[in-house]
């Protein structure tokens, strides 16, 4: 149980908006799409609206299935893309739920993935940081084309400009690998002037590995940063998206 | 859609026990214990007698979050014991279904996942191999100790001698440093001469993509393996632990 008090003690680290005074020095801030900037609830309440009483757990296995292939996939260095795993992931959260995998039922689900909504918080934060003249950029295990209907679709026209895919990469998130695309695409030299936002806490845990600035998007207020990642807490903790901003006022 | 049709003439290639006859040449069968030996139903089970109403939510938690969690850092390069990510992830389920974390419930659910018992086809496999006199091993994520606890308490005595834990390789399956771990400490040089047996399909295909003869155990009766992993098809299925013994007679 040593473990445990240590990471207790660690917590303490993190800083917590309103706490610390001095704005980092950051050229950009790099925001995760699914789960951060995109609800994944709004894909389990699509999904209930054509396959009533399993909407939730289809989203709940898409979401698993789609992480479990990347992570094994990155592990083997074999590559398939975003769009592939997504509608293997359907596949199976079909067969799990015992609905009939038919050619139509999966291009329905798969379109309701690429219409996913943004979070409340998104467009205010996002109008926030760009009065204050901050660069904002998006990346992403999507595929490029994934996530340019999804931003499209949700109307953020604020974030169309730098919208990074991991494709080039060939390797998933939390691999260092995929966030080097993020920062060579960004064409920023210091890894610590990238402040990467996301609510996934393995990516949260890769991005500051890899020696981003890291901030955690914890919406629904668990007391802790997730207990497997100890060592790799981050920088910042975010109730909302809009205290990002806050940072730098 | 092309991959899919693609994928779907593959699965023709997966040999069903008695449509081939002749026996694969291995030295070892080398079972996987996870989901594979050993029931993650039974932890549920057991989790559910102290934990009224919430005991499978606790176990489906716990498996996913050991899962990302060794994932993470195997991808990350950061490898912490499965003891440790096993009390981490209990410690996330019972935040995620609202239990109060003390040190002896924690401890309480970890005893648990040091009990697990065997599916039931696993002690006259065992039997039937052991009078074909083939050698049989276990590699597992979990440490050596978990490990030995494990087959200890469920009566394993067919086990207790070739038992290997990853914690050397430092890295965690499906890596194909975790398979050479196994490979190494069972001194056979040839890869194609080991039989690796998983029901978790990311195990399969990284035992498949190390080079180890792949045998998936399909209890449920899934219509086709993983579809995330098209590329990594087992050698053999099995629907009972018992059909591997039948290969070699």
């Amino acid at each position: 149980m040593q473990n445990f008090s240590i990471m207790q003690k660690k917590s303490a680290q993190i800083t917590e908006v309103g706490k610390q005074m001095d704005s980092p020095k950051v050229e950009a801030i790099v925001f995760d799409a699914y789960g951060t900037l995109f609800d994944l609830e709004s894909f389990a309440r699509d999904a209930e609206k054509v396959h009533r009483g399993k909407g939730k757990e289809i989203a709940r296995i898409v979401r698993q299935k789609q992480l479990e292939f990347a992570m094994t996939r990155t592990i083997l260095g074999k590559y398939a893309d975003f769009e592939t795993l997504t509608r293997n992931a359907i596949e199976f959260a079909l067969k799990e739920t015992g609905i009939k995998r038919t050619d139509p039922v999966v291009e329905n689900l798969f379109s309701k993935f690429q219409s996913l909504k943004p979070f409340k918080d998104v467009v205010g934060a996002l109008n926030d940081l760009d009065e204050l003249d901050l660069r904002v950029a998006v990346l992403s295990n999507g595929t490029q084309s994934m996530l340019d209907k999804l931003i499209e679709h949700a109307g953020l026209s604020l974030l169309s400009e730098e919208v990074i895919s991991v494709e080039g990469a060939k390797a998933y998130k939390p691999s260092h690998k995929a966030y080097q695309q993020g920062q060579s695409e960004l064409e920023i030299f210091e890894k610590e002037k990238v402040l990467y936002v996301s609510g996934n806490t393995w990516d949260v845990a890769g991005a500051k590995s890899f020696g981003f600035l890291a901030g955690w998007i914890n919406r629904t207020k668990q007391p802790l940063f997730d207990e497997g990642f100890y060592e790799f807490r981050p920088n910042y903790e975010f109730s909302s998206l809009g205290e990002i901003a806050k940072l730098f006022e």
